[in-house]
């Protein structure tokens, strides 16, 4: 039973609908607590005034999505790495507790995970410096193994909390539901995680069927995720930030009037959280 | 780089368009030193009367798919015991391998993992008690973590050997690359398994695009699976059988010839694996 002001709204679960004024104007009217923003709304928007207009609304930042990436060109280029770099600058700017990092895949043409593996860590490492230096934290986002080739090879809590041991301080997780719900080690590893390290919690649900493998999610309470005892694994394991709502939804939420989308999540907060 | 005679068709890559007569006559013509039936084709064709086609061809059968889906009733019903006691008797009978377990996913209207989990174990137990009198050793398939919810709700190797390890003798584990291509203890996992448990393998390819999550695999060499690394673990790990294809294409091999198919199977042995 989640109250409105303990959710957090991704602009992702809106994004087909609103620009981040209207998010902005829609958690406070739904009485959200907060709000993540994607990075295209934010510089839409522009970094300053997407910012003055998160603080004027009095909505807590959960995260901003995302950096990473460091896989897209084969090497960590100085593109990619000044694209993370502006990424803990638009972080900072907007009072994030944290920025989330989807890593990227396999590079173009590779079948080598170990080395896209390898290059990660390397460019997580670069980002964190520059995060560092700015108290930024970096909250590495393990993605569901079907994203392993294009998307993240970050799979696993487990694999995520063993590059933050090598990493130190700084650097966390956002646990995202729809990733991580099949885990057999899935409390195991939020305990190892602790409250210092677990940086974000993302809902949603995985809905049986389906039909799609990156825009098919489910609005909480109409898939099979355990949510209440994931959200109690993370409240035990020290969390105590908010609910934050991501769900890509091509075919069904991302085509309903967005006000009706966020009334629909208080009320499954209130249902089936 | 394998030779055809290394290579077992399993018959679901070319379910739609072949018996299990014209599945024995095809490996013959092509070379395969192996097949797998599904027990759909098996018993399309009769149970005794595919043991002797096969017999009667020289194939190895590198195992029987599938006995499994304890959780399909929610609890382990007389039907489903006797189901897979059955499969038991068939794999028998066509001197499988191994009987390949498919598990099953969470039962109707549950969100309980965890139960179903125990559910599994349980009803392996049963099935390994039956199968051990038999001296037919039980393979547990573990699936894709994106198949958690409908198919099985054993999602790693890790997972899988943990069950092994507690069920004793008799049970090990068959890897499939699409299922476990993108966990980062792959190799340590295999190394664990062993000869002993090291009952199967199968091959296809992941494609990138997916555009299905049941029927868009690849063939070997048209996605991003390192085939030859995942084979030269499995064989530092002591298996020494043959490499199964398997399959699933709605799109576009299940509607090709099916003698094509496998003439394409056999080249990719030769580039690709």
């Amino acid at each position: 039973m989640l109250t409105p002001e303990r959710l957090s709204l991704n602009t992702a679960t809106v994004s087909k609908q609103w620009n981040l004024r209207q998010c902005v104007e829609g958690c406070q009217r739904h009485g959200f607590g907060g709000i993540a923003p994607w990075r295209d709304k934010l510089q839409e928007a522009g970094v300053d005034e997407g910012a003055r207009m998160i603080r004027d609304a009095g909505l807590t930042v959960t995260g901003l999505c995302r950096g990473g990436w460091y896989t897209a060109e084969g090497s960590l280029t100085p593109a990619v790495l000044d694209d993370n770099k502006r990424a803990v600058d638009e972080a900072v700017a907007i009072g994030a507790a944290c920025l989330v990092m989807v890593v990227g895949g396999l590079p173009p043409g590779s079948r080598d995970l170990a080395a896209a593996r390898g290059l990660v860590a390397e460019g997580l490492a670069r980002t964190l410096d520059y995060a560092r230096a700015q108290a930024m934290p970096i909250a590495i986002e393990p993605l569901h193994p079907m994203y392993a080739a294009d998307r993240a090879c970050v799979n696993s809590l487990s694999q995520a909390l063993d590059l933050c041991d090598q990493l130190g301080a700084g650097i966390g997780v956002a646990v995202d539901v729809y990733h991580v719900w099949w885990d057999p080690d899935l409390a195991g590893q939020i305990a190892r995680a602790g409250s210092d390290r677990l940086l974000a919690f993302h809902i949603c649900d995985w809905l049986v069927p389906t039909r799609d493998l990156l825009t098919d999610r489910g609005m909480m309470g109409d898939g099979v995720i355990d949510l209440p005892a994931i959200r109690a694994m993370l409240e035990a394991g020290g969390f105590n930030g908010l609910n934050e709502v991501e769900i890509f939804s091509a075919e069904n939420w991302w085509k309903r009037d967005a006000d009706e989308v966020l009334a629909e999540i208080v009320a499954r907060g209130r249902t089936s959280c």
